[in-house]
């Protein structure tokens, strides 16, 4: 849409722009000159930045904006008239004139909070769809970006095979548990995990940081009696909580806990992070939740501790409530994968008789988003849809 | 040391300690309870919490509490009668009630913000000295945590070398730069670091979330002309930063900005985080700082903007001050490492004579801080001192 005016003021500081739908937007002259998209600027070749912040005068002004033929906006800039132009639609895409008062603990407008009503639409696709046609890849990778939920179905029941789906959208975290890692009842097991014991919903490995972002698992035996799984929506559960109780949900977010891991010889993880993390402008970042690795609190003031164990208690109450939960029993073949800073998972406690053999595996969100947002820009991938 | 009195308070509800040194701290029986360490409360072989929470009761408070014979604290809870006990050590390790309000942007005790004054000590080690020696490992990787920079020497010159020093202590971050990448002038460059270019001070992978904690950097061959490299304390710029300027500062941990990299064909990486980021308690966490791909800054308001370049700007002329910088060139066989959350590096533009060859590579922190710690805790290495 072409831009309707244009004029420029504070001394040549703020250029505005109004559109003929009613848009309008303020730029600064020296955003517009740090952002500005011409070969000077950016490399053409890979889209990178060439000049430092250093090299845009502290003084830098619009000495002329006016919109072009083409409905672009063109700018000339002192001190020293550089000249460059931005589409329209650059623009209005890059807005930041805006009021985004938001409350702390809201959420990405990708992402869809859920609860017990999930489960009779748990997103779950074939490992030979996902595999042989990229739509149904891109609607899987939208699922856990939107839900941190996943299955998968039908994934060979081999050993390893989850670091095969894992190669669709990215890359194995490896981690001391290695590559991947058996989940069975073991003797003298370093991590009740590997136990038949029920295991408290729960985040993976808070203690280690940077958090895996992702987790999968994959069963290839499961002949037991019990071992259902469950996941929960911790955005969702913290979400319950502010509405319920404002300053208990701060008191999550205020303060960092400790968690600690160290069973074996030569491993000693330790992470210090708040249960719920918040970023600076308020957005749910992360949620970390496991009862098993929890550290003593000592980052919490004497007079706040009881508020605070009051607010933890009530977050795992929410967890427990079976409203929040999606259960199910993986079938052999069957994968699920959570978004690790987001979706806690649980199991039920299974019997001794019987085999339940399940294989785990971290891998990382920045390779699945990215993977995701080529698909969604990818013209081939249009085409096949 | 042998806790000199105990009594308890509020109802049941806290017990207060004091010690014949005058140390003296009050804990709540709800703390205590959920921290007991006996093996109804924790496994003896993990070292793992068996109850959670919610096994906890809300009315938990302590009907008797004594110092035992060995000097231990022992505690009877009520509504339950679970009796356990603390070694007087351990409640001296996890004192909570201590004043802890330190300014935002507080560093770790155990990290050391440095400037050009590390030039003459830069911690630097031959490769065969950290394979062998554990003690000498350790004392390299405390470098590495205490300054978030180290160098090596005499290191295999191998292609994939760096990733063998990186089992030394920890698991290679694999992205889609492979496990390891070249670094060397190239015709059609997918980043700017493989040109002969100089590059500003940054952090690496800064649109990656979770950004790579630690980054590797090997010299296999270097006949060219400049190229030098240097590194800068993102913590110390911050720092100085903050005592110019506390309101620019501020403003760098307030508002995220966004990191964009999307070269080749099916990469598309975004992220969205502060240039300075703090913990909930004001813990100096991580700088992040990249011209090349930092995208248009869309989550400052309009009318903190001017003040937010303003911040930016000096935070860079910081970055650039040569008193801040530690440079040196690579020769072939050497190494280093930066903690990426916190160690800014650069490198000088080259010739397009002679060759420069480099290679990068990822890691992260967790597994570089466990066996740290472990080296720290083993009998064997206290002998070998």
């Amino acid at each position: 849409m072409r831009p309707q005016s244009v004029s420029v003021t504070g001394g040549g500081s703020i250029v505005w722009i109004t559109w003929p739908d009613g848009m309008e937007a303020r730029f600064h002259a020296i955003w517009l000159r740090d952002n500005a998209l011409d070969a000077e600027t950016r490399s053409a070749g890979n889209g990178q930045r060439l000049i430092t912040i250093l090299d845009v005068p502290a003084s830098t002004a619009v000495m002329d904006a006016k919109i072009s033929p083409k409905g672009d906006l063109a700018v000339t800039f002192g001190p020293n008239g550089h000249r460059t132009s931005f589409p329209s639609a650059w623009l209005r895409d890059h807005v930041y004139d805006t009021s985004k008062a938001a409350e702390p603990g809201w959420v990405s407008p990708e992402t869809t909070v859920w609860d017990a009503g999930l489960q009779t639409s748990v997103p779950k696709v074939s490992y030979a769809a996902v595999v042989r046609q990229a739509p149904v890849l891109r609607d899987w990778l939208t699922a856990v970006r939107r839900y941190g939920f996943a299955v998968l179905r039908d994934v060979p029941r081999e050993t390893g095979s989850l670091a095969e789906v894992v190669k669709l959208f990215g890359f194995v975290r490896e981690t001391n548990y290695g590559r991947w890692f058996d989940v069975r009842a073991e003797v003298d097991p370093n991590n009740l995990a590997f136990t038949n014991l029920g295991l408290q919903a729960h985040t993976d490995n808070p203690y280690r940081d940077p958090v895996p972002t992702l987790q999968l698992l994959c069963c290839l035996e499961n002949t037991v009696e019990g071992g259902e799984s469950s996941v929960v929506d911790g955005f969702m559960v913290a979400e319950r909580l502010r509405r319920e109780d404002r300053d208990g949900f701060a008191l999550l977010t205020r303060f960092p806990v400790r968690f600690d891991y160290g069973g074996p010889a030569g491993i000693r993880l330790r992470a210090k992070r708040p249960m719920i993390e918040l970023g600076p402008d308020g957005e749910m970042i992360a949620v970390r939740f496991n009862n098993r690795s929890a550290a003593p609190f000592t980052d919490i003031p004497f007079e706040a501790m009881p508020a605070f164990y009051a607010a933890y208690r009530r977050f795992a109450e929410i967890v427990e409530d079976e409203s929040m939960q999606v259960t199910f029993k993986l079938e052999p073949g069957e994968l699920f994968i959570v978004d690790n800073t987001r979706v806690l998972h649980a199991r039920k406690a299974f019997s001794s008789s019987g085999t339940r053999w399940l294989q785990g595996c971290y891998a990382d969100k920045d390779g699945l988003l990215s993977t995701l947002a080529a698909l969604e820009t990818s013209t081939t991938d249009r085409v096949a849809e």
